[in-house]
């Protein structure tokens, strides 16, 4: 089943059946789900291994070499002409897991594209002067551990080897998942830290991805080049009051965990309604074991806070945490707020958003610069080398997590064709 | 492990141990729990069948013929004086079922001080005039089934045969439940429509119940008369929106089922708060499948409201009902509310609140009266005879459905022996 069913002649021009290929093989990966009407991809489930042996598969059809690492990385190589001596690598990629009942297209487009090109450029046959790597990250979504970007961290030599003993829901570790998966290692740590890449090797990384976002739509454009990635940053957040009889005990008297929740949640919106890149989201919303008779003793949320800026961001979390506080007196509540390690704002490089630039004023397109308001494995990847991303337009009004989320065949094309252009206009820095 | 221990002499002097023989009961009961650090006690579980066949024992050592009927009640005959032609039955009892992690007191002291009691009069050689029969109801909490008065439904003649199909949590039904529980009948719906009682073998019912509630610690009283018993309605409401990406869809663009909610759930507190006897819950709050990178698609919770007149909580349910719709509306989302079958107030027979009223002032206490904003299984009785309701004082604040919940030996003395003269001065209404 390879990629790049065509013959291109000339590079400047593939096959205009390049985007619909590219749509088929996301809609063939989404037949691998967790569950049965949708589309649930977790970290080391039955469906992730299957898209790993596709991925694998995919890969070796468009003439690559084949690997897989320690946490579950797929990385294909796109090998560079051999008259090159020590070539470098330029890598590409992005992640196969999902949100649960997800959409096909988050993070797999910029899996399914490169691999798609580095097929028509071995059909063509073309070589570049580097090494054309493509990734497909394991897990950048947080589903199944509540970690994110474990897999790219791995890639970047920055995995963090507490998150070994973290559970999901049915109280496997991370280190037992690791160890029963195949994966060579095994969740060793040791096998884990040498799977990092080595920074002196790369040229940079760049990643496609739908845009996940109504931008671009609104502006009637197929294409974006990213300036800088949003940093997030993720609460725990545990309201305890005190159970009580839902009958008897008058309103003046509770210590209602739910509704001081209800207030802190109303005071996330209304705050991150105040400046015009931060958003709050409260994602996960539960009373534990509540009882439709007793007033609620505890109840949890999280809390997603994001802005295009991290000293905004800094300064709702700021407002919000105090505000949460003060709620939590004045109804005799107990708040606890618990952070998740922040991530900041990752800059795209100037040097690598202009080449972007180059190539799609060269086709007659707007070199439309945009912020990215999610995270990607860009950002992880930023922390060794410099990166950029290349957006797609993002259909049905820009909804992504969701069964909706959609591109069109011509954007996947257009994406193709400039990425094509890209790699082979592409110079290293400073040359 | 007989209950009276006692013989007592002068039954107008009950032993002073008959309290604290009480509560020691209820302490020997709690540990029949199907958690393990707290007391839960849910319908048809191993700690229930286990707590039955506790009653059946003490009823049996305190001198009672003991049956279960179909629905598992356990009901203790003290039977009248064989002297007594045709005698009528005066019924008591409550509940033994529980709430997750619940209080020891709530609905079992109405079942242990009458096993007590009629262990008591049985030791001191006292017959009465009728057929003393204690109920231990097997069901009123609804915590496995969401179906309250399930247990005083079937002896009420009242049983809604639809409630067969309701599944609990796991997925079992109550008929493969009742199928499965060695009970009479096995769940045959002509056995459960049998274990009907004949309202006109009736005397009346009584019910000794913890307050569950702060008036009587408030008033420093030990004791009180129930007027009525308040109804309740209780909605299952499900909200929903649209997912979406956290990171990239503006606030403005939103359609957050959670944050709908929370805006509900505060609705409902601002309008229960209006009128004295009006309270609202939202006891179960959940946003199903949530994750902390997604904006919800949809959020459900429970309401609970109650008054302690019918019109008033009908005017405060037609005002959050409505105002679900605007919040929904607003935001473009759609909410739902299902309504269970409401209970409407129960009012006590004033002839019986008399005859508590002249045992207490006859023994120095005041007859003090209050309404039950609890609902109880004297509810359901009174659809077929005429109840009354003597309330014990409940401590720490009047905490209940918690296991904080509490009474003082004294106050369970006093009680037992006010309801020990109520016994041997009861007339029948009109006599």
């Amino acid at each position: 089943m390879p990629v790049a069913i065509l013959a291109i002649h000339a590079m400047t021009q593939p096959s205009s059946s390049l985007g619909q290929s590219i749509l088929d093989h996301a809609d063939a990966l989404a037949r691998f789900s967790d569950m049965e009407d949708g589309l649930t991809c977790a970290y080391l489930t039955p469906a992730h291994r299957d898209a790993q042996a596709q991925f694998a598969q995919w890969m070796q059809a468009a003439g690559m070499q084949v690997r897989t690492d320690a946490i579950g990385n797929v990385i294909g190589r796109y090998a560079a002409d051999p008259a090159v001596a020590d070539p470098r690598v330029l890598m590409t990629g992005s992640h196969f897991d999902t949100v649960r009942n997800g959409g096909r297209y988050d993070g797999r487009l910029g899996i399914l594209l490169p691999i798609a090109v580095a097929g028509a450029l071995r059909d063509a046959g073309i070589r570049l002067p580097y090494h054309f790597d493509v990734v497909a990250f394991a897990e950048e979504e947080g589903l199944r551990f509540k970690t994110s970007f474990l897999a790219s961290s791995v890639l970047a030599g920055r995995f963090d080897p507490v998150l070994l003993d973290r559970e999901d829901a049915e109280g496997i570790s991370l280190r037992a998942a690791l160890a029963a998966s195949g994966l060579p290692g095994g969740g060793d740590v040791q096998a884990l830290r040498a799977a990092a890449v080595d920074p002196a090797t790369l040229l940079g990384f760049v990643e496609v991805h739908i845009e996940q976002g109504p931008v671009l739509l609104h502006h009637d454009l197929p294409l974006g080049i990213v300036t800088q990635i949003a940093g997030s940053s993720r609460f725990q957040v545990r309201v305890e009051g005190q159970a009580s009889h839902a009958g008897t005990t008058p309103m003046g008297m509770r210590r209602d965990a739910a509704a001081g929740a209800a207030e802190m949640i109303l005071l996330v919106e209304a705050r991150c309604a105040s400046a015009p890149t931060l958003v709050g989201t409260v994602g996960q919303l539960q009373v534990p074991n509540g009882s439709s008779n007793v007033i609620p003793a505890a109840c949890t949320f999280s809390m997603d806070i994001r802005a295009g800026e991290d000293a905004i961001r800094e300064a709702a979390i700021a407002d919000i945490l105090a505000g949460i506080q003060a709620i939590a007196a004045r109804r005799g509540l107990v708040a606890q707020a618990e952070r998740v390690p922040p991530v900041n704002n990752a800059p795209c490089a100037r040097w690598l958003m202009d080449q972007f630039g180059a190539v799609l004023k060269k086709r007659g397109l707007e070199a439309f610069e945009l912020p990215s308001g999610a995270g990607h494995d860009a950002m992880m990847m930023q922390r060794i080398t410099d990166v950029a991303m290349l957006f797609v337009r993002c259909g049905n009004g820009g909804i992504s997590h969701n069964p909706l989320e959609t591109i069109t065949a011509e954007d996947a094309q257009q994406a193709a064709e400039v990425f094509v252009d890209f790699l082979r206009h592409f110079r290293p820095r400073g040359s």
